[in-house]
């Protein structure tokens, strides 16, 4: 192997190294303990797709930012995009065997060829939930639920999901004459409201060739719209579902930026802790005919992991879960008493605590103590030939500073946070 | 957007539905339970690296098989191919912020572009736990006791963990008088003996231009070779962490494709379930130092995810993880009991129970319950006018067919398994 220069991560692109990780792993759980508690199971797709598949559905803009090459068959493929359509296709593929409606829960990675930034990353995870085969507004509203549940038990305190409908939309730009084939192209303009102001907006529109008059028939309309039947209906489910009136708010001009949504359209801003958007999804009713299957409703979110695991570490909102998983350091005092180590640590996962043993028995045992400390592991045990003659361990908690020489059986009471 | 025709998975991908992404959670918490009591951390890197990292290091067979593409900015770009170079670059990147030595897992995706067949993917997961910066052959143990200890939780009962060294075929090589330049290739024919009869690898020898005699020594080498000193120390200190004799032997005859392996290596096949080769690992000490970083040494072993997962699903060795994590259904009577039911549903996940609802209230009970039952939902809970004049739920228990009519505080025990 050639000496090159040390590599690094692609740009946009990042490692977690054990503290990131371990945040979001319990971030992960979390979200799948409220998936599951709603009955929704998992599923799994692969990182590579047809081409064929991802290009075409999301917009033209979007479409840019995929990832394309020709793999080594020649084969026009692309990096996952999104979650759902992948499901979209899943559901077209197996639909004989899945029982409808399918309520699936997804975690994986997509790809996106964008400028990063901050928080802003080339690949990221995402956290999808979505309900296929069912129209009713039930179904809305539980996704609606479940969004605010899982916001609840992630601990942030102040949200908004923000509720509008790609239905409102459309009958805000009927009403104010704007032609059918520029519709869409006006909806990606208008959602850029939360990021740009209502003039930068209006002179992309005006760019767009969208008549002046036209402009102002739509801000109009956007100010004293309301919501349409089936968001009514949607909306006066939340109650039996237990969901907040200050988590909502009904906002006309919502718009979010993917062709594929047909009916109610979702996002969630926090503001405690601020993160901004952390939540993007809604009714797509027609994505699975365009996949050449029977016409299937479906509606759904996405959770963005990222952002969630990035601002619990910048602002230490877990500072449990930035410790160690590891619960005991068994030191070896020298190399001929590295068995009587060994056995000790031995046991102590025999009794379900997590141990790790320094592995070079022929370091200092100060050093060995030092590196415990650093691991941030809450215990070190010690078992020189003292304790190995009175057959007891020395525990010592590395934040107190407090150590005791005791039995093994009373050394696991103490690991595991009992008074002995 | 257009329709087209059906999209399916790519050659070599495979989507894993919620039964087989079910069993496939429960053997990733299994595994990291077991390696976060060994004190492993995790560590996620991402899944594009720069094809200068990916290239030169796992051989020129290794090599072709690389996904390989130019991204959107003309950079050379590779889809990770395993998760050893990943972590070697970690370690590299980050040497200063990563206390050593540095024990890690990580289960990530891996891409191949080898020819597909059962049980063989183009995207598949392994699950690593590798040291760096340690050199004692107590880490070269510890890896191989995770091993044993892992499949063991697994309820794999038959394996041979095959153990041999790096040092002992360059041993066998320099003996037999194999060129050094042809070293690493004949290693990858002698892997091959696995699948291959020694006639079938001694004509590919004899190909790549190793003279008869030197073939006849090599083998008559195999034969009667011992382990070297080291792996020797490696093995004195299987018993002191509980490895037990049966579960490994020594075979020269092991190789392992990959360059860069420099001391002990270790490959395990499982017999019963039968599965075949699942784990493969060794100690490689050059590849931090070859990525221009410090030398530091490491040693660790993949866990092949897929095949444990596709044997525990054939052969139903887990009959528990393929029911639903779901455990009770709430029917909707008619549409005029929705709120009582969406009640009682959010009632019992408050008591911890993973609790599905009909999501739509105009449906047939007897559809409802169907679905239930396909679904493998084990109780389904039922409200109608009776019910809520008593103040009371119908429960049904779908296996047995047994059927209560009780409070809610009642259907809670009954549900969660308990006698009433």
């Amino acid at each position: 192997m050639k000496k090159q220069n040390q590599p690094t991560t692609l740009k946009g692109f990042r490692d977690l190294l054990p503290t990131q990780a371990a945040v979001r792993k319990r971030v992960r759980e979390t979200l799948v303990d409220v998936f599951e508690s709603f009955g929704y199971e998992p599923l799994e797709t692969p990182t590579l797709e047809q081409q064929s598949l991802l290009l075409g559905k999301y917009g033209d803009e979007a479409d840019k930012l995929v990832y394309k090459f020709l793999d080594n068959g020649k084969r026009k493929v692309g990096l996952r995009y999104d979650l759902t359509v992948p499901l979209a296709r899943v559901v077209s593929q197996y639909k004989n065997e899945l029982p409808l409606p399918f309520k699936r829960y997804q975690i994986q990675n997509v790809f996106r060829a964008d400028k990063p930034s901050k928080g802003r990353y080339r690949e990221f995870t995402q956290c999808d939930i979505d309900i296929v085969g069912n129209t009713s507004p039930l179904a809305d509203a539980e996704i609606v639920a479940l969004i605010e549940k899982s916001l609840k038990r992630l601990d942030f305190s102040e949200f908004t999901i923000r509720i509008n409908s790609r239905q409102v939309l459309f009958n805000v730009m009927e009403k104010a004459g704007v032609p059918k084939d520029k519709i869409f192209s006006v909806i990606q303009s208008i959602d850029k409201l939360d990021k740009k102001t209502q003039e930068e907006v209006e002179a992309e529109l005006a760019e767009k060739g969208i008549p002046a008059t036209t402009i102002t028939a739509i801000f109009t309309s956007l100010k004293s719209v309301k919501p349409d039947e089936y968001l009514q209906k949607v909306i006066a489910t939340f109650d039996n579902l237990g969901v907040q009136k200050s988590s909502w708010q009904f906002d006309p001009t919502l718009a979010r930026g993917l062709d594929y949504y047909t009916g109610p359209i979702f996002e969630t801003v926090v503001t405690k802790p601020k993160i901004g958007s952390i939540t993007g999804g809604g009714r797509y009713d027609k994505l699975m005919s365009s996949l050449g299957s029977t016409d299937l409703p479906a509606v759904g979110t996405t959770i963005g992991l990222d952002r969630v695991t990035d601002v619990i570490l910048d602002q230490n909102l877990w500072p449990e879960s930035v410790k160690s998983a590891t619960q005991a350091f068994v030191s070896i005092f020298d190399p001929s008493l590295e068995g009587y180590s060994l056995e000790i640590a031995s046991n102590l996962r025999d009794e379900g605590i997590n141990v790790e043993t320094y592995l070079n028995s022929k370091e200092k045992i100060s050093n060995q103590l030092k590196y415990a400390d650093r691991k941030n592991i809450p215990f070190v045990v010690i078992a020189g030939p003292d304790e190995i003659k009175s057959q007891s361990v020395t525990v010592k908690n590395l934040q107190s500073g407090e150590q005791k020489t005791i039995t093994l059986k009373d050394a696991v009471q103490m690991i595991k946070g009992v008074k002995i």
